[in-house]
């Protein structure tokens, strides 16, 4: 077996994540520009991502549908902002069925424009307000640097498309929606995510307004991890998205879009993983505990076998989400490593004396050395693991925020960001620059204004660039 | 209220299936040529196809992965007959990023070539396999004339490629998979498939072997449902899918794919249907009930109403899926119609009597007329509703199985053949034809040979074509 290990976050945190990825399975390179193939267990991953989300869409009434991979070019161009957005990243289908096509297809980078279209077909009244429409989809955005989950050409996600008869009805969508990814992220993944509004820089292509949640990585830089847009009636006057109100007039809706990708897989794997590899929260872990047998001859095999097997079944009776590394020709050693690096929150081992003592071992994957590991009775095992994966679950909750917390600082002038930000951290200040004093701001320090949060101290302050006074504070930091 | 009624089957079948996949919510036309745009009331009935069928694939061991959406245009043509069967409906992606592209890209009609090229480089050793995966994704196929849900430029399926160390584990996966298709219709979408191997003629482009399973239609035409492909070492070849076995000598690997789309959703409406509209079966109906409340005042309204919510959120704890129609405006009556047509499998009426009586309606879609009616207490109501939805289950296969079987007909000549094609029924009968008798069949007739079925009389028989000893029936039959 080749060995496993991977270059250690201190030392190249960026290296470590390309290498962890490959190495955990989690993706493959493939042979299409900027494209990954994304293999078991990094599809698993994505799978109980998808399904902590989906269920919170449908407990709030949105419903699925599935819209064309192509929208004829012409669609892009109806919203001036989105096409000048989207235009430099379109892959474009000019030939088909074996002749060249009248107008050129592109393949959606994002699909406002033929939902808009759609949206001005299916509304007519004010009785079919709200639409609240979500798609699970591939789309393409041919991007220049790549890297695997976190900027890939094409890519999987979720974008939730919603009309409202209301300016208030949209924005409350908006929110909504960006709650559910934090609580998603919070609850689920264990990353302590950050909720503001982006300023006008880097608002979507066509929004009013947009709302991100904001995660610090393990190596302190920013991953905008899902965005939640109000799109005021921009797209509803390009697409001719109308309903007769109550009073029997025609107005323009107001429409939202929301998403987030397999960008959030790369988000599990920075904000938790260490050196020895991933560290998996136990809610979306594909595999929750690995049983690793532990024997010295033939004999103890059997025997050992037999009961990690009983073990295993009794576990997945309990809902527990289980396998057994039965693999021959390996130590046990090399199979914790290995488990470790994949970042299994719970490892079981069992041998001939726990078959002595009706006792198993259990390792949690979030401590180091010995703390991580105590012995239990085979009696109530199910319980006791259910316990532990709790435990870790609420543990790298704690971790990542402890992390975040220690790294955000209050800065009062430009001096004080640039040393916060030389030094890799987030710098959060009061801020009234203008669009070119952030951009001034970021060619200087290389950080974006990630956004401006909504929990915010009571101002107004003095803004740090300009000195005028400000309503908010910002958060400033290098990121993905 | 618009009117909802559909042109009847009897009138014109193919009307029909038009009509009620919009007209019942399932789809809309899109503005791209030969797409759909998949409704919620269709995606969600997709949804539990998916799951019915993921859960299979699950459970035997095969996992999902994800692949890229575009295939250089050169893999396909690695396999002579694949980049053959697929060139005519390709469509390419010649630019992107603002550039033209130095190899141009193909959008997957199917994944065995990036798959095959993929494997060559996972598979290293014996231990490797078998290698079982699969893929949920959209593909492209760019058709002539195409059918919402039964033939679309777009649609959506799975994929499943797997490799073997040798012909007959390769031989035994392509069956399984086959049966689990089989398993699915019959249980699941209560249709009647009859599993058999396809002819030459309809073999996959780079198939050695292409299994199937056929339905029949309201109209008697047959639906090519799914179909399991034994690739044997074509692509394996091709892409260099290799193995070193226990010996240590490199062996080409025996490779399989297979597939079920979005299909399945036109053989449910055409399998089930009649001149009301959908009857979907209850194991993958997205409403199991629907909840129609009857009053002819306000006071009744409001009485009314509180039992009907009750009721609903009593069965959905029982896992029952209920929607309750508290629409405004429209008569009970109105919405009979309108979720008789939807295909919602029970319908519950509660009223002021049932108030006093302690009883509920329940209206089974199945059935026509006072026979599908019966008056249930209020107690045990779930038990009662889940006990209907079993009973509509078993009889739309029941129905849909004595349809098939009174309109499948044994020929023994080719004179029989034609008649029984003419009158739109399938024919059933020894042959030994060549290629090119079958070609003529088809010119002649309009029939396709669907299948050798798998249920084979003793034989050999005469081929009722040529009159020379054969070894197998097939079947004949007007197709999709």
């Amino acid at each position: 077996m080749a060995t496993q290990a991977v270059t250690p976050q201190s030392v190249d945190f960026s290296k470590w994540y390309n290498e962890i990825v490959y190495k955990a399975d989690l993706a493959a390179q493939s042979p299409v520009r900027g494209c990954i193939i994304i293999k078991p267990y990094g599809y698993e991953l994505w799978e109980a991502i998808k399904a902590g989300l989906d269920r919170r869409f449908k407990a709030t009434g949105h419903r699925n549908a599935y819209f064309p991979l192509f929208i004829p070019e012409s669609y892009l161009r109806r919203e001036a902002e989105h096409v000048e957005g989207f235009s430099p990243e379109l892959a474009v289908v000019t030939h088909a069925g074996g002749k060249q096509l009248e107008e050129p297809l592109v393949v959606r980078p994002t699909s406002e424009t033929i939902i808009g279209e759609t949206f001005s077909e299916w509304i007519q009244s004010y009785r079919d307000l709200p639409l609240l429409i979500n798609q699970w989809a591939n789309v393409v955005r041919w991007e220049l640097r790549t890297r695997p989950f976190l900027r890939t050409t094409e890519f999987l996600w979720q974008e939730g498309h919603t009309a409202h008869a209301s300016e208030a009805d949209a924005e409350e969508e908006t929110l909504r929606m960006l709650d559910i990814y934090a609580d998603f992220a919070v609850t689920e993944a264990a990353i302590p995510v950050i909720q503001g509004r982006k300023s006008n820089i880097e608002r979507f292509a066509g929004a009013l307004r947009t709302y991100t949640i904001e995660a610090m990585m393990g190596d302190r830089k920013a991953l905008q991890s899902g965005t939640s847009h109000n799109l005021g009636q921009n797209f509803a006057k390009a697409f001719n998205i109308m309903y007769l109100d109550e009073n029997n007039e025609r107005q323009y809706c107001w429409t939202t879009s929301w998403g987030v990708s397999t960008r959030m897989v790369g988000a599990v794997v920075m904000a938790h993983g260490d050196d020895k590899g991933l560290r998996l929260p136990p809610v979306i872990a594909p595999i929750q505990v690995v049983i690793v047998p532990i024997f010295r001859n033939d004999d103890e095999r059997g025997e050992v076998l037999a009961a990690a097997r009983r073990i295993g079944a009794e576990l997945e009776g309990a809902g527990v989400r289980v396998h057994l590394d039965d693999r021959d020709g390996l130590t046990p050693g090399f199979k914790y490593n290995d488990w470790e690096m994949r970042g299994v929150p719970v490892r079981l081992e069992v041998g001939p004396r726990d078959l002595q003592n009706n006792t198993a071992a259990l390792a949690r994957r979030d401590l180091p050395g010995k703390e991580s590991k105590q012995f239990v009775s085979q009696d109530g095992l199910a319980a006791a693991v259910r316990d532990l994966l709790n435990a870790v679950q609420a543990n790298l909750l704690q971790q990542a925020t402890a992390f975040r917390d220690a790294h955000i600082h209050d800065v009062k002038t430009y001096d004080e960001l640039r040393q916060v930000v030389e030094a890799g951290d987030w710098a959060r200040g009061w801020w009234a620059g203008s669009d070119d004093d952030e951009r001034r701001v970021k060619e200087e320090t290389g950080a974006t204004l990630r956004c401006f949060p909504f929990d915010q101290p009571d101002g107004p302050g003095a803004c740090l660039f300009t000195g005028q006074a400000a309503r908010e504070v910002a958060l400033f930091a290098k990121a993905y």
